[in-house]
């Protein structure tokens, strides 16, 4: 009994220490970061966007900071390890602490699921820019649900945008953008990382989108026993099954949505955006928009397997460089975006140069970044904008 | 550049390596928590419901898995640390590994908002108990919103469960369940960990609970500069403005709501019970329904500063013991819970034996658990019932 009531008390502790293991200790003329845990205020982000990150960690013989580089940090005589990085790229970064060799999350920030599992990460406001933050204008929802597939056999999580006066707009119809995440995340992508609701709620409000659903699905799609993901034709046959038997009609039988190509548009990033490209110019009948982002399926780092001239368009999409005429005529939008620091940047110019030099008609737009949610989220900010108009 | 490519060959692996540090290997006889990352398979849960973790730390000197009583976890020769726990209870149980001293979530399981932090969480399916599993029935939505508070100066993120067929019953109106979360959690915890989706899904198709809204606020309020939470009669005051002046208004303007104390009811759980008790019985004009969970408020260990014979219900509620047929004539459902190895169950008990010496009546269920969410899930369950009839 006396060692269950040590156990409650311990939990209580656990309950009302407000900072626990990480410690907060405010850097001169620096800012918590907005991922931060509320009570934390450090990862803080100084005026140059170098960030001071702390852990309480007297036991621990080797601490870092996983930010891509590595980031050796040092233990004072408290046992407090600190590091200051260098100033880092304005835009949201999935980080780790590595302590004494293993990777975990920073209990100091927030957890979001990506890289394979919930990582921490750091979002730095990028000065000027304030497309992705909240204003004063009418609000959608994020709506969570579950619908059931055939193709998995499992109750699978859907996340969807509905617009502003959705509920009030008696019988208006509505198109869909169908959007999709990257390698190692799932149907929260989109609506946490990305800030779909916030990008969409500002862009309606401004006039410059159509009033749209935004469709989230979970992408990592396989039968029982098969690998989920990946850029192969399995995956991406199974992936359009579910699209086709389960997510749209669960869309189109519960949501006043439009239907038809015309107002239906497919997107998504990384292998997402593999996965936008294969479904969405294999059927032009179902979308007449797609948006590829900063896909590896195109070549250099990201693609398994392949290297940059690996990607024959043609055998992938039989008539896109043949018969460009077809395309031009059933897309209205076909929309490739990448990152100018993503390795992924030089195959894409290429190939959309091969596509203009075919004469197939694309939007081609780069933005300061890397393999990152900054450039997912001007890459939604903007393709929006050409949507169902 | 070449230091560039290493750093996106790294990041490459992270997104594409299905295990990541954590090893997976299943027990015999086992079966992954239902919480575990999607591709790990252990954590791993035996049949006497006893759980076998792994983490993979070579560099490490000591892993413990922190599950209220401590677990020294063991290395093998590859550095792959194990421990199987005592059999455990069925429910939700917050978590922690502990690598040299430092307290961190598992990268094998899933994160969730508790405990001040993203902490990693096992959820142990109880035999024969389906109430919070998802059923072929018709489904309501968890919808995520934000909203300005003028209280605390910020935008504020709530959730909103609405009942099956919301959206298509035109003018239909309906009744609506405010409930807060504990302390250390956030307006994620009921739609999360509480499962109150499924939970009241389930419900309404067996015509068990009414076709109802549950409004999920962020408890933790504070006016800029002060504390958040707590049991402190400041503390409930800015809660109570926040929900009145923000909370209610939001919902009652936005959403298809009958207003009335009839229609409305105030719960939640331990530090959320005590705001549920403190706001609904000094507001019998706003709420029939009054549910508290697991309270600390009553005294036992975990209220700050209070023991067991701090708590004078007459001084904090006027009239509630001298006066008690006021209330039995306002309050249709007055409804206390508890664990019944939570440390808490003996002053609820004692208080509840006060209130009925005095006349005042309330009901009183337990439930086998400590102070944790499978208690919970079943309180709201058993409350839910009770509502709008």
């Amino acid at each position: 009994m006396k060692k269950r009531l040590f156990s409650y008390l311990l939990i209580i502790l656990l309950f009302f220490h407000p900072f626990f293991d990480a410690v907060s200790q405010i850097a001169e003329g620096s800012m918590p970061a907005p991922t931060n845990i509320r009570a934390d205020q450090c990862p803080c982000i100084l005026p140059d966007l170098s960030v001071v990150f702390t852990v309480n960690a007297p036991k621990a013989d080797n601490v870092q900071i996983d930010l891509v580089k590595m980031y050796e940090m040092k233990k004072d005589e408290k046992g407090i390890w600190t590091v200051t990085t260098d100033p880092l790229d304005p835009g949201f970064h999935y980080y780790s602490l590595v302590i004494n060799g293993v990777r975990v999350s920073d209990p100091a920030s927030e957890s979001f699921y990506g890289t394979g599992r919930m990582s921490s990460a750091i979002d730095i406001p990028e000065p000027g820019v304030d497309f992705y933050t909240i204003r004063d204008v009418p609000h959608g929802d994020i709506r969570h649900k579950h619908y059931f597939s055939n193709i998995t056999g499992t109750w699978r999580s859907i996340n969807i945008y509905t617009p502003p006066g959705y509920d009030n707009s008696g019988n208006e119809q509505y198109p869909v953008l169908y959007i999709q995440h990257g390698g190692g995340e799932d149907e929260r992508g989109w609506a946490v990382q990305g800030k779909t609701a916030i990008i969409l709620d500002n862009l309606i409000a401004e006039g410059k989108a159509k009033p749209m659903l935004v469709v989230i699905p979970n992408g990592n799609v396989s039968r029982p026993g098969m690998a989920a993901g990946g850029y192969n034709d399995e995956a991406m046959a199974v992936f359009r099954e579910e699209l086709f038997e389960n997510v749209i009609p669960f869309i189109e039988n519960n949501y006043r949505v439009k239907t038809g190509a015309d107002n239906r548009a497919i997107s998504g990033l990384s292998m997402g955006g593999g996965q936008a490209f294969y479904t969405g110019l294999r059927n032009t009948d179902m979308f007449a928009y797609v948006g590829v982002f900063s896909t590896g399926l195109f070549g250099g780092i990201g693609r398994p397997g392949g290297g940059e001239s690996s990607f024959d368009a043609e055998s992938v999409i039989p008539g896109l460089l043949t018969n460009p005429e077809s395309f031009n005529k059933k897309l209205r939008v076909f929309y490739i975006s990448v990152g100018e620091q993503d390795p992924r940047i030089e195959p894409t110019r290429k190939l959309v140069q091969t596509f203009r030099d075919n004469g197939l008609k694309v939007e081609f737009s780069s933005f300061p970044g890397g393999h990152e949610w900054q450039v997912w989220r001007k890459s939604l900010h903007d393709f929006a904008q050409q949507l169902f108009k």
